[in-house]
């Protein structure tokens, strides 16, 4: 596995990688991470916002717009949902040639328990004209320069998708108020798709009777030039992760275990619906064996898997793991090529090398 | 500024990059790290520590050896301390040629609100024989392998440092219970010291009458081939960050920032002693400017520092900001290289586009 050589690494990439994180792989452990190890992609910087002065905007195409304090919104509906995020980027650096943005390997990901309230519920108090009404559009505070264009972060939803039942408002994670890195005080949240759509520090939302032709929108964010087909970027596709077995070798990552039977175990999600099997491998992808799951963390959250390994004799081994939801679709074994990098599912591949004592 | 070019940045690096995380720059502007923001350098892998279970063994060259449950550690003396914490390996990636190890660039620091009991007043309860003890090791429940010695994450300190007034050992970070990541249920904490000084899940405290020769004391954490003296890495040396001021450019981070005045401000600290003055250049450091300097968060604790500036017109420029302490000791103005990579203070420079309008 190389990302060097030919095609190496820039130190623009470099500091995107000091900047952002993503998920240590043995914090897979945890069923809901614990904040500061959620993975982390900002786009711009962190805005510092006033919650006392905050005031979340309502408007365009509704019959009465709205704006709210942090305190008018926690006095609606409260709903907690665990939910797992990972970035549309995640796989990115395994890609050659590899495109030239923060340079994720697998570990983009982890999961939540978002507090807020339902955004359903405060566009029907908004009253959205349902003629010629596509789109909802949310802006967030962090400004920045992307593709040459000066921009607020802003990303919309089909009309649809933004009235689903589980779409929040959350000014809460895990119990607590949201840390400037998840968007305080009010973030998106939008179970199943693409981290990108979870919109942080907001502070409008337009309802719309055209497409939003942003740059995050128009731009950033879709499938070009791959082997499967253009459009943009939606769902999470099917993923499982292997927490990394052994102990490792701290330059390298390179994982040590003991001889004897070993419970391999990770983490499996996707967007488009439950997943349905977790397949294991120990040499390379060649031959796979079932996993059991363990119940999802909630219906948007990923869910544990497990099987138990003996491994034949010391030596080296790549373990792998795979995924198959419930429209069928199952990680492919090699990364899809697009132009900049998205949704790379490929299988997770682990190389371990089994001792003899 | 290059990192790529005649020597790649290695899968091995980005790895490590991908894992371990720095402070965004803009989050300087908070007095206290907000949880999820201050760096975090994880040697082997994050173990997961059942609090319920777990002791922490006082042993060694003493008069009669604890053995502590957390709840009996929180019935002592308490102690409250901000304290600013910075990787040895700051710096790292900005030497050429760049050591091979977790690649910072400048990033590697944060301040906490520490809390936990005084070492030395535990240290007495266990009755330290003064007679031919010479250091205090610090042992975590974390394995791996580094430089080809299986080991847990061990560290000692001379018994004068230990029995240092404000050395803690710490159960909770800005009133919250420790997380994973920065070392539960119990970490040490040597305020003025480098990073690796605070080792985290700290399981057993040893009274040594002899020298500690662990890997990470007699190989790893050593100044070697420098300019400067060979010999341990101790202290933090002064430095200066500046939050970058403007606007990021998404993938070069490269900053713009719009005509008129603009204050300048960051943050300083030193491991010796106080930070005493901070210069701003705008020339790429061939003119200085004396900061005004703000009140330390606390006297181990970073002090806020700012400087008004109006630039003299449209066009590039190369802000510089570099600390010195009460000792006298100055920022470089280029790296002092040393093969593992350790204490690169050089000046901070931060490469800014000012606009017409």
């Amino acid at each position: 596995m190389t990302v060097a050589g030919s095609d190496p690494v820039s130190f623009e990439e470099l500091q995107l990688a000091a900047r952002n994180h993503g998920l240590p792989l043995e914090a897979l452990r945890w069923p809901l991470t614990p904040v500061g190890l959620h993975y982390l992609l900002i786009h711009y910087d962190i805005p510092m916002v006033d919650a006392a002065g905050w005031r979340l905007e309502v408007g365009g195409r509704v019959a009465a717009p709205l704006s709210l304090s942090l305190d008018e919104l926690r006095r609606r509906p409260v709903v907690s949902l665990p939910v797992t995020f990972e970035c549309a980027g995640n796989g990115r650096a395994l890609l050659s040639p590899r495109p030239r943005s923060q340079p994720w390997l697998v570990e983009a990901v982890g999961t939540a328990e978002w507090t807020g309230t339902p955004l359903r519920s405060l566009l029907a108090e908004a009253g959205v004209n349902a003629d010629g009404v596509v789109e909802v559009l949310f802006t967030g505070s962090d400004r920045g320069v992307e593709g040459g264009v000066q921009q607020r972060y802003e990303r919309s939803l089909p009309l649809a998708e933004a009235l689903a039942e589980d779409v929040l408002l959350a000014w809460a994670v895990n119990g607590q108020p949201l840390p400037p890195q998840h968007g305080a005080p009010l973030r998106l949240v939008v179970p199943g798709w693409y981290g990108m759509t979870n919109v942080k520090w907001l502070e409008r939302i337009t309802v719309l009777d055209e497409p939003f032709a942003g740059y995050q929108q128009a731009e950033a964010y879709r499938l070009l030039d791959g082997q499967g087909p253009d459009g943009p970027v939606t769902r999470m596709r099917p993923r499982a992760l292997l927490v990394p077995p052994g102990i490792p070798d701290f330059y390298t990552r390179r994982r040590l275990l003991g001889p004897g039977p070993c419970r391999l175990e990770g983490r499996a999600w996707s967007g488009s619906g439950q997943v349905t099997a977790v397949e294991v491998s120990d040499d390379d992808g060649r031959s796979w064996a079932g996993a059991s799951l363990g119940e999802p963390v909630g219906r948007w959250a990923w869910r544990p898997w497990a099987l138990d390994w003996s491994p034949p004799g010391p030596g080296e081994y790549v373990l792998c793991c795979r995924a198959t939801d419930a429209t069928g679709e199952r990680q492919p074994s090699g990364p899809v090529w697009n132009r900049k990098g998205y949704a790379n599912n490929a299988v997770h591949r682990v190389p371990v090398t089994v001792t003899a004592s």
